[in-house]
Formats: C-alpha cells, sequence, structure tokens
C-alpha cells in the first residue's frame, strides 16, 4: 500500500467556528501511520516524510454556516451495537455546539434515499434522541445492498441536504465513495462523511470498529453458558457459532477475554477434520483427558470441509457470499464422530448473533460512539468530504473513503493468535 | 384429585432441636389447599375439615442426631438457574445450623448413584460452597435418565448416608419416590427429601419453580433482541423460540413482562397454519398495518402441524418424547408465505434456551433457592420422608412426592392466558 | 382488624366490556383473607362466612363508556423501580383493550392537581409510552407531600376527569381515600383507583409491593461490593446502610437472598451498642475469629440509641419522621470502638440508596407492574373507586384504600427473622 | 523528559523457550514513543533514534529454567476490577505455557512479604484460580502502605523466589523498585515485574491502567441513576462524588459515556463557587431553563475552597494527602444558596466509589488483564526486571519501574477536557 491519504474537501473554510475553546485543530496535526521504530519511515510521502494521517479535531475556520446547514444521517446493514450512540452525538453536536436546527433522520438505510420507496425521512431533535442510546439497533431502521447513485443524489439534491451522514460498513463506504464522487461531478457542495460500522472488526487501517466491545461482552456471556453446560454434564461439549465472515476477530477476542474455551476456529487457520492431527481427534483425546470441552468457532471458519457438498453458493443482498453452516456441520460431525467410537457426549449448541447485534451499546462502547459522532461532525462542518472518522493507535484520524476496505485478518503467525493458543491449549496446527 | 397430603417420616422425633429459636413450626400448622371462597371446603379429609397441606418449618424436636449425620446431595436432569444456590444452602443449613458436618456431593445426578460408572462423592464443605451461587450450572455436574432402584439403595447403604436431597424435576421426583419406598422395604431410616426444578414451571400444585424467574429474565432479554431486530429492516420479523415442552408458562409470562410480543404460540392453544383465520394470514396483515412482528412459540407448540411430516418420535434420555423443531418449521413457513405472496420480509430467528438454562440464579431466585434449602433441612432433620419442599399460596409447605405431578398448562380460558392476549392483541382463534 | 373490605363502585354496570374473553370476574368471586387451617374461620362477616376479598380481573359489564372516557394517571413520592411499567400498562390497556383514547399524565405527583402550581398534564399515547420502561423513575416526575383535597377534586372536575389512577406510597393512597370522599359528596361520578409504592414493602395485607425484587436484586449487589472490600483487606469491614425507616424487610429479604451478611439490624429488632452481649462487642470476637464481616443496617434500625444526642426530630415534606443516621453513626462507633481496643480495622461504607430507587424494574417487576396495570384498569372500568389493586396469597385482589396501611413490621419471632438469624448466625439477641 | 527507557535483565538467556511458536519478539521490537508526526523525533536517544519502547511478547530464549522456578504474585493497594484476571492468567500461563508449578500468593500485600505479620503465602493452581475472576476484589487480599525494604528481600531470598510479580499502584511500583534495587545490590537473580494498577486511569505514558474500563461502566450506571432522580423531581439535581484524587479522567469519561451530565468539576479545572461566574450561580440559572441538573464532581476537585475550614491535612497509609469531601460541601452549598434565594430544588447525593472498586471486571478489562498477565511473564521468563507491562499506542510495551509516575492529569486546553465541554455545554471557565 502506497497511499497519501489526502482528505478532500469542498472549498475554502471561511467561517468562525461558533466552538468557544482554544484546542483548536489544525490540517498540519498528522499522525504516523507507522508506529514501529523498524518501519516508521517504510512508508515516505513524495518530500520523504514518513507517511501519516490527517488528525481529527474541531477546526477554528469551518466552511458551512451553522444557520444555514441541512443535515442527514443514514444507517446501513445488519444492526450493531452504538447506531444510536452515534445518532445521538451526531444531532447533540450539530444542534448545541455548532447551531445546526435542520437534521434529518434517512429511514431505512440506503433506500430511504430512493423516493422511490416512499420512506419519508424524519426530523432529529434533541428531545428525539436524548434517550434512545437505552434501546439497540437503530431508531432509524436500516437496510442492506445498495441504491442507484444518480437517483440518491438527486434526492439530496432535492432536500437540499448540506451534509450526509453514513454509517455502515464495507459497502457503505463504498455507496458513501460513489455518491462523493457523483457530488463532486455535479459540482455541488455536498459534505459526505462515513462512520464505519462492522462487527466483525475486519476494517484494515482501524483500531476497533464500534460496537465490537460490546459484541464481546455479550459473546463473552454466550461462551460462558457454553461452558457451564460443558461442565454439567458428563462428557459435556459446548459448541458456539460466533460472527465473522472473514475473519476471527471476535471468536479469538472473546477466548482471550473469557478464558475458558478449548478450541477456537477461525477462517484464518485452515483446518482438517479427521486423521490423526485432525480437530475430531483433538477433541476425542481432550474428552477422555478432561470430560469436558468448550469449542468456538467462527461462521466463516472451515468453509473448505464443506465444499464438496454443494456447488450453489449464492450471495445476499449486501452483496456478501452465503456461508454455509459450519455450526451446524461441526454439530452433526463430531455428534457422528462419537456414535461411531461409541463414546457419550453431551453437545449444546448455541448460535448467540442476534442477541449479540441487538444490544445496547456497553459503556465503552457509548463513550466511542460520541465521540466519532463528535469528530465526523468537526470534519464534517469544516467543508471535508470523502472521509470516514477512524480510532488508530489510540489517536482519531481522518481516512480517505477509499482506505477502508475490509478483510482485516488475523495473521496465523502473530500475537494475537499466539495468545489464543496460549489460552485455548489447542495445538498451533490441526492438519495432518 | 383427593389427596390426604400425608408426610410420612422416620421415627418418633427424641432429640432437642439445636436452633436457638422461638419460632418453631408443628405438624399441626397446615395451609388451605384451596383459597377461593367458593371452593375452599370442596374439598375435605375424612372429618370433614378442607383439605390442607402441612406447613413446612424448623421443628422442636428433630429425629437425626447431628453428629452421627451424614448427608449427601444430588442434582439431576437439564440446568436450571439456582441449583447452586440450592447445594450451598443445604450445605450452610446442615453444616452451621444443626451441626451436620459430614455432607456428600454425587456427581452427574443419579448416574452418581451407581457405582459402576466410578464417579467418586465429593466433601461438601462451607468453605467450597461459598462462593459457587457466583457461576452457573450445577458444580455437581447431572444427567439425564434413571438408574436401577435396588443398585442406588445399596449404594446409599455402604455410603452410610442418612439423609438425600435430590434436585431434579418429574422423572427425578418419580425416581426419588422408588427410593423412598425401597428404603421403606428394607426398613432403612434414609429421609429422602425432593426439591423440585422445572424450568418449564409446569408442576402441579407448585406456585413456582426455582429458576423461573432468571428463565424469565432472560428470555425477555431475547425477546427484547428480537424486537430491536423487528424494527431495525424493513418488515423485520423476529421470531424467539422457547422453553416449553407441555407448557407455555415461560413463553407466555415473558410476554407479560416484556410487552413487545406481537403473537405468542403455546402448546396448550392449537392454531392452523394457513385458511382465513390461520396464523400466516393474521401476520400477513400485521406486517401490512405495521411493518414488524415479533412472534414467541413455546418448543412444544404446534407440533399437530408437523405430525404428517415424520412418524418416529422417539424419546430423550429422560423419558420426554423428542419433539419437532416448530421454530425451524415456523421460519420456512413464514419465509415460503411471504415469498408466495411477493412481499419483502427480513426474518431474524433467536434460539436461546441454553444461554437461559446455565446463567447463575438473580436475586429473586437466590432468595427463593435459599429458602427451599433450608426447609429441606427442616425436613430432613425431623425425620420426614418421601416428600418434597414447595411455595404454594405464599406459604413453604410439604407435599408428598408423589404429588409433584409435571403437566401444569395453561388454562386457555383462563386469566394468564386472557392477560396475553390482552398484552399481544393477537386474535383469541387463529383456527378457521 | 374487623374488616368487611367491601369495594365501592359509582353505580350500576350497563355497557358490555369490549374484551372479547371467556373468562370474565364476578364480584361473587372471592379469595380467603387467611389460608391457615387453624384461623381462617377466625374471622367472619356477619353472615359467619369466613373474610374474603374480592378478586380482581375484567367484567362482563362495565360502568365507564369507553369512547367517552378519560383517564389521568399520577405517581407520587419517591422513585421506585416499574413506576413507567405500570405507566405504560395503564396506558396500553385502556387504549388498546377498551378504546379508551383520551389520556392524561398529570406531572409532578399530587402538585400537579393544583394547578396553582402550573405543570400542565401531557397527553398519554401507546407511541409516548411504548418505549419508558427502558428507563428508570417516572416520566411523570413526582412530588411528595399533600395537596389541598378541595382544589384537587375542582381540577379534576375541570378537566372532566372519569378515572384517576393514583400511583404512591402510604400517605398518597390516604390523599386517595380523601379525593375518593370528596368526590362521593359532591355526587360525582370519578373513580379513584390506588396502585400501592412502596419499595420497603410494608405495606399491610399486601404480599409483595412493586419494585421490591428489583430493589432486592440491586440492594444485593451492594452487600456483594461490600463483602467483595470486606475480604480484600486486613479486618476488613463492609457497612450497607439500606433503605427501610420503620421495618427491615429490604434488609432482611437481601441477607437471605445475596448470603455473605453477617449482621443484619433492623428497627424490628432494638440492640445494645455496648457491653458483653452489645454489637461491638459480638462483631469484636468475629473479627478476631474470622478476619471480616459484613453489616447491613435498615435505615431506622437503631435510632433510640441516638436519642440522646438531639431533641429535634422534623418531619420531612411526605410527613415521615426525619431519621437520624445510623449508618455513619454506626460507622463512627464501630471505628472508635476498635481504636480504642486498637485493634486495626478497614472500615468501608456503602449507601446505595439513589441507586437503588432510580433503576429501570427487572423483569419480575415489570411483570407484576404490567399485571397491576392490567386490573387497576379493569376495576375502573367496572366503576369500582376507592380501592387498590394487590397480590395477596399469589391472587390479584382488591382492597379498600382505607385498608392499605403502612407499618407491616417483621416479626422478631417469626420465621422470616429466623432464617435471617439462621443465614448470619449472630446472635438471638444483642441486649444485655 | 528524556529517558532511554532500557529494561535490565538479570543475566544471558540460554534456555529455549517451551513455547511452541513463530512469532517470537526480539529486543530490537520498539515502538515509537511519540506518534505525532510534528513530534516523533522531538526526543532521540544518543544515535539519534527516534525514543522508542522495547515491544512485549514472548522470547525465543528464556532466562529461567521453568522446572526449577519458584514465582509469587503480591497486589496491593485499594480494590480495583481485574486483580483476579490478572492473577489467574499469570497463574495460568506460567503453569500451563512455561511449566512453572511453584507459585504463590502472596496474601496482603507487602504487609504479606513481612513474615512479622504472619501472613502464609498460599499456593496457586489452575484449579484454585480457574473460576476466580466472577469475584470482584483480589482472592489475596491487599493492603496500604510500604514495607521495609530489607526485610522483604529477605522473605524473599527466604522463600527462594525467582520471580516477583507486583499488582499495584504508584506507591507499589516505587516499593518494587526498591526491592529491584536492593536484589540488584544483593547480587540476587529474583525479576520483579510490575503490573499497574490505578482505577484513577493517572500514571504517565499509559493508555488505560486496568479496570478502569469498569469503573466507567459502573460510574455510568450510577450517573445514570442521578440522572432519573433529577429528573423525577421538581428541580431535582442529582450529584455524583466521584473517584479521583488528583485527575479527573474518570470524571470526565464517564460524562462523554453517559451524555447526560450537565456539569464537571475536576481538579485539573479550578471554579469559584460564588460570584457572577461562580458554579453557583451558573447552576441557578441552568435550574431556572432545565428545572434538572446531573453535577459530577472527582473527590479531588475543589480542595481549594475547602481550605480556609481546617488547617490539618493527614496522609492515609499510602501516603496519600487525606482530601476534603467535596462531595458533602458541595452539597451544604448548593442546598444552602437555593435556600437563600427561595428556590426549592429536591438534590440527591450518590458517592458509588466502593460500588466500583469491588466488581469484577467487565470483557473489556478481562482481556485486557489477561494480556498483562501473559506479557508479564513473558517478561519474567526472559529475566527481565525491574520493568512493568504497559499499553500505549495500542501496543504492549515494557517501561522500566522509574517511568511509572501517577499525576497524569487532564489538559485544560486539551481534546478531551474540550469533549466534555462539549457534551455538557457548562461554560469553559467558572471562574469570575
Amino acid at each position: 500500500m502506497n497511499h497519501n491519504f489526502t482528505i478532500a474537501r469542498l472549498g475554502v473554510c471561511a467561517i468562525d467556528s461558533p466552538l468557544n475553546i482554544n484546542g483548536f485543530f489544525s490540517d498540519d496535526d498528522r499522525i504516523l501511520f507507522n508506529t514501529r521504530l523498524k518501519d516508521y519511515d517504510a512508508l515516505t510521502d513524495s518530500t520523504g516524510t514518513p507517511l501519516s494521517l490527517e488528525a481529527a479535531g474541531p477546526r477554528k475556520k469551518i466552511f458551512f454556516d451553522p444557520g444555514r446547514t441541512k443535515a442527514a444521517i443514514v444507517t446501513c446493514g445488519g444492526l450493531c451495537p452504538g447506531i444510536n450512540d452515534v445518532i445521538r452525538s451526531v444531532t447533540m453536536t450539530l444542534f448545541y455546539r455548532y447551531g445546526v436546527k435542520n437534521i434529518l433522520g434517512i429511514k431505512y438505510g440506503l433506500r430511504g434515499l430512493n423516493p422511490l420507496y416512499g420512506h419519508q425521512p424524519m426530523p432529529l431533535t434533541p428531545d428525539f434522541v436524548k434517550d434512545i442510546t437505552h434501546i439497540g439497533g437503530s431508531i432509524l431502521s436500516s437496510s442492506r445492498g445498495p441504491q442507484d447513485v444518480k437517483v440518491m443524489v438527486d434526492y439530496l439534491v432535492q432536500l437540499k441536504i448540506d451534509v450526509l451522514f453514513c454509517v455502515g460498513g464495507d459497502g457503505t463506504m463504498r455507496a458513501a465513495e460513489k455518491i462523493t464522487a457523483e457530488i463532486h461531478a455535479r459540482k455541488k457542495q455536498i459534505a459526505v462523511i462515513g462512520i464505519p460500522k462492522t462487527i466483525d472488526n475486519d476494517l484494515n487501517l482501524i483500531e476497533k470498529s464500534f460496537g465490537f466491545d460490546t459484541a464481546i461482552a455479550k459473546t463473552v456471556e454466550a461462551v460462558g453458558s457454553a461452558h457451564v453446560e460443558a461442565k454439567g454434564a458428563f462428557n459435556g461439549i459446548g459448541l458456539v457459532k460466533i460472527m465473522g465472515r472473514l475473519s476471527g476477530y471476535i471468536t479469538a477476542t472473546t477466548a482471550l477475554a473469557q478464558g475458558d474455551a478449548n478450541f477456537v476456529l477461525i477462517p484464518e487457520v485452515p483446518f482438517d477434520l479427521t486423521g490423526e492431527k485432525g480437530f475430531l481427534h483433538i477433541l476425542e483425546k481432550r474428552m477422555e483427558a478432561s470430560g469436558h470441552a468448550v469449542i468456538l468457532v467462527a461462521e466463516g471458519a472451515g468453509q473448505e470441509l464443506m465444499k464438496q457438498e454443494t456447488k450453489e453458493r449464492k450471495t445476499d443482498p449486501s452483496g456478501n457470499i452465503r456461508l454455509q453452516d459450519i455450526g451446524l456441520f461441526l454439530k452433526n460431525a463430531i455428534e457422528e464422530h462419537f456414535r461411531k467410537i461409541n463414546l457419550e457426549i453431551n453437545l449444546k449448541y448455541i448460535e448467540p448473533s442476534y442477541m449479540i447485534r441487538s444490544v445496547p451499546a456497553n459503556a465503552s462502547d457509548s463513550l466511542y460512539c460520541s465521540s466519532l459522532g463528535q469528530y465526523s461532525v468537526h470534519a464534517a462542518m469544516a467543508g471535508k468530504t470523502g472521509l470516514l472518522v477512524a480510532l488508530r493507535r489510540d489517536e482519531y484520524v481522518h481516512l480517505p473513503l477509499s482506505a477502508a476496505i475490509s478483510g482485516r485478518q488475523i495473521d496465523p503467525d502473530g500475537n494475537l493468535w499466539f495468545r489464543v493458543l496460549e489460552s485455548t491449549g489447542q495445538p498451533a496446527q490441526m492438519k495432518n
């Protein structure tokens, strides 16, 4: 990757910020991209300066005149703890700090930007948003999948929106990028700000996606239940299927936070089912030695084991590949294995996904979401566009939308995975 | 039912209770069986006295000499919040209040009373049990299914057990009854005390089974998640499968406690799937009117709808009929229906069972379990046997084990079901 | 007490209930007042029939025409978990089940019924109340103390209120009684229904007041903290002051639910501070033996110990006697005692009151509050007045407002207190 | 500060690590001290290289022979969520990953290293520590204050300890430094590893201290209660005193996470009580405008306001200056102010400190503590000494004990404080 991480802006900032503070940020405040001594200057820009990112924060001069500014917020994709916290923070910061009183909530994700669906935008006020953080989900509702970019920009223009805040995942950031390009092509002055959301925590360059902390806390509860069930029965096995289509971040992190998992299976580390070193044999040895086992499997793990069973692999409305169900597959494979060797087991299968996505943010995520909301508004009011706000190396920064690529994975030779092995005691390799 | 509710005892109580209190109970303290003015004397005993139950509580004279008494606890069947609270309470009360120092925990349910399995009993001490209520499940582990009664009584005699506390459901109470009879036939002086456990709350004559309150609290969370998911998507449907093989108590009670359910489907109230008054049509009208729906289905509901699909109905190791999966059946039926009529829906399916059974008891159940434990010990020390301790009409009473029949169901013409209809707004009948 | 428990009604019920159910209740459905075999007929009415209470529930014929009925709700006194659940349930039942669309929320307790304060009533709709149970407190706010009865009745007449629901404690029930009498004297047809609220659970005749279960759960957390602090330091003492002005119900019940308390001090059981059998000496012996102690003290306990220190005893706006602070008094007395005998202790003092009163209801209380709301509406629509809805012996009943007398106390010779002694191991008497 | 951050080691690492992984770290893996582009090279070492810190992680060659190594853990100072997680992680990593079987828990903090007190060390095994994370506090108990360094080192030598893990705050790190120096002077080969603990999060150079996340979550609950109480009464004021002797981190962070605070008072930002711009006048204006207020005050705030009242300022056993009680001071000042101007208010005062320190770690802190434990063991086994393990800029690093200086404060001109002002809407200055 060799990226200059330049942030676009709509024009010159000529208006004094209404914020009465000392601590304004300038565009020269930048954060090093690499922080390891060995490679902080491995990537440099054209002047030989180490690669860096623009720091987020309030600017002394802003682009939009608050009294005349109209903002809109849209929330897309699957639910995730903290969406309502972001909506509240954006609304409160716009209203009270900048004096922007004209704020719309777009209903049902990008569908709400396509007037054909007839979802009317709703006005957002402090009174309306003040208590929404007690409720999970999104008060604006959501939807998956893209909409026609020209139609959406037509509608933004028609609604006289000046600033659009897009909360969503990988696909939404792609859509926001296209909307930004279309706005630019039409020479309109509409800022587009992304607030990245992925419960899988698999966005490149971003330390932690919002809702991840809450998701871990709830997944820890599910694994705790699996552990209790495993220990509560003779040769008990608790099997938990955990979110994570392409990465095992939630699964691995949960194992470290909870401490009772004996096997962690993730997409990044393929494993054999059968054979001397295969998972079933290792599990069998564990059952004989310890009499119980807790197994965490990420939904994207072991897909190759099921390949032969079916050819058709469809995609869901968001364009994601539909995964086969590794949870049920493993449940059946384990039960069959122990039936064959005539060893009684008691397997309990837990799939907590929707009980995780839908809870309100915990304090840590509320804090994070309120920060993301505040920084997003600062960026928007300064006329910056085509960016997303992110936490990186403990600093809030601006990233171009194009840099928000999902697909971050756990390095099987890296420290996180090693610590999982250390915590579970499972073999580093379950391949023959 | 015409039952005299007589409680058996092992012999004369000749030993002074070591308890230093005023408030001893006598066997003449009895609680009316019926409390409605209309029918409190509908059932009378041979003397024409209204039917009543013996009050539980400490007796002034006891049967067992604490210093020479050896007690054992066994926990059977599926996990349920509060088992460890009962174990703690029984142990603490025996140890500190009566001075019984010799207490064994039987491992893995009734299997642990069959020495062939080789599960060694473990000594229970205050130090060992003091913090176990923080953990769900049973520290003694559990198992399902019966064991040979003679073998178990042989083992009790061999271990020199004087008092056996059996925590378990319907089947366990049956087994305890048989053990009591075998002990009686052998003229042994071993007291058998049942502490009834059924998360489904379907034991006749008993106000509330322990763990039920915690189960409701956790199920409420699951339904809250379903509600958030239903409102978070266009035409969202949240479908939750809830424990309850033969009764809908958990399901109905959750609906009343949570308040967002739109449909409650229970075993006691059959429904049609199709047709003008069938569930799918009613659901369709709700989706058109409101754009979302939350559906709770007890695992035992609608079994007749699936009958034609398979003939074989097996039983599980506890002898329960294996149910077909109404949750997945409904999920498929709903999705197919809306596909047919070409109406987009977004259905999220939640099955929280094992995340409910395995949590630690909440404060209310801790309180209840500690009471049950204390009363059980009082009954045992007084040489009573073949009984279980129960809460009825807000009073703790002794019931003969034979009276503990599961199978209590919700009355479709009764007040509880009416209040569910009131809360959900669903039609009283979904039959054509 | 010799009470006929007759419930007043405004007139003949001539309107068919809009409820489409089978399970209507008649006024002849009555629940025995006493349920012990020994004394169920100790109290009889003039016909020699055992004393009984009218069962709550929907009536087939109602008094008020729903389309023309206007209802109001007022919430009074200190906060308590579940008030918003009651408001939601009353509103939902009125609106959806009876079709009463005209519902007002009175702000700031009885103050809101005095137009001089200028607090405008707010309209209550299903949309407004649907999510309020996530929030603690009362969305209508509250106030303490009485208002002029004539002024309030004038205002009810002016607002054309037909039904007034009063949520509040002892004092509020007194006020509701006076309002009922004034309405009766003016021959107005306004129903007044009380829903009793007292976090102390000290209302006579009532099994459990709403919010009590939640209060116990939160108090258990506070005591858990005290226990951790006590064990975390050398000679650690955790001292928790718990609500309970005149009764120790919360304190005693918490001790039973939590299990780690070593001393429970309540108003009903006086104790000496000094002397051989006094609390400080017993505590000293415990510290020497065990190295830590957890002490729960109800706010109304030990008032006599502090008498000499001050003469003036004021009353608060609700007319309650201002208590002296037994928590701080004990803290100082303990620290001084151990300083004197030169024994190092580490005392941590916890006063969780406002963190308990203000939380949302837990599932159990939500369930209870939704029941109370439903039954209150049924009573009101049937033109009953001057009553409160209560749970007694596991049945919902109507009680005349005059029967709602606070002041229930724990019997020092009774079973609850004995079980506390059993659980804590403290001496039955700490008096010289 | 110009520090080379060199980590001492006991000698050459000649033993192969028993860890079977690829991802070993070398001592050349270093993390930049500064990450802002402007100043990353503001500090350089003697070779002109930007200042950096040694990365934590497992080393390929280790110093101690696991089979012959004896480790000890001691926990000091006030309780904090997560101590038991650290104990569990250190024990599990030593035992299962390195094969160190000889592990002692030192009781009652540094007192336990002074044999005069007679507190016997307890053996720590996986079985003993496996479930301790469900319980708050420290299973080893703790104490405050120093002990004689020579006595402690004598005792370590006598016990044949090879590795000492010290969990504690500022003072404990000072003591650990002195112990390290004394060991060095005696030419003993005992490694001393610090795991910094400060619930106030005020350690310099460290991103986040463990337990802080849990503390915020619990404090958020307390502030939520204050908010409910403030809104539940006429002119309600919720006042919460929060931990933070010298810094307002918990208070400020809670305000950002919870979102309902109207005033945040911290040690770093002095304020006047009276006068036109003083706090009481601003509060008065808020009450008139909004009818309620939530005030958070850090325990160390406003000390200068109380100075005249007393001269004597003692120190506690840890050497900390005893603070005067700003919470009660403010409560009285507010009540007096509104009494004077004859404006009714209803103030509720909450002091949740001990209910925060004593809870078990939440998932996020469990994760963090398990990491700190793992990294500490890696450092120890590699023979490193006189260091602490810390998270900085999202990387785990080694810091010399001498670098662990508490006293980090919130910058009144910085971004965190600005975001608090943004969130509360309070004036930037409340000074005349």
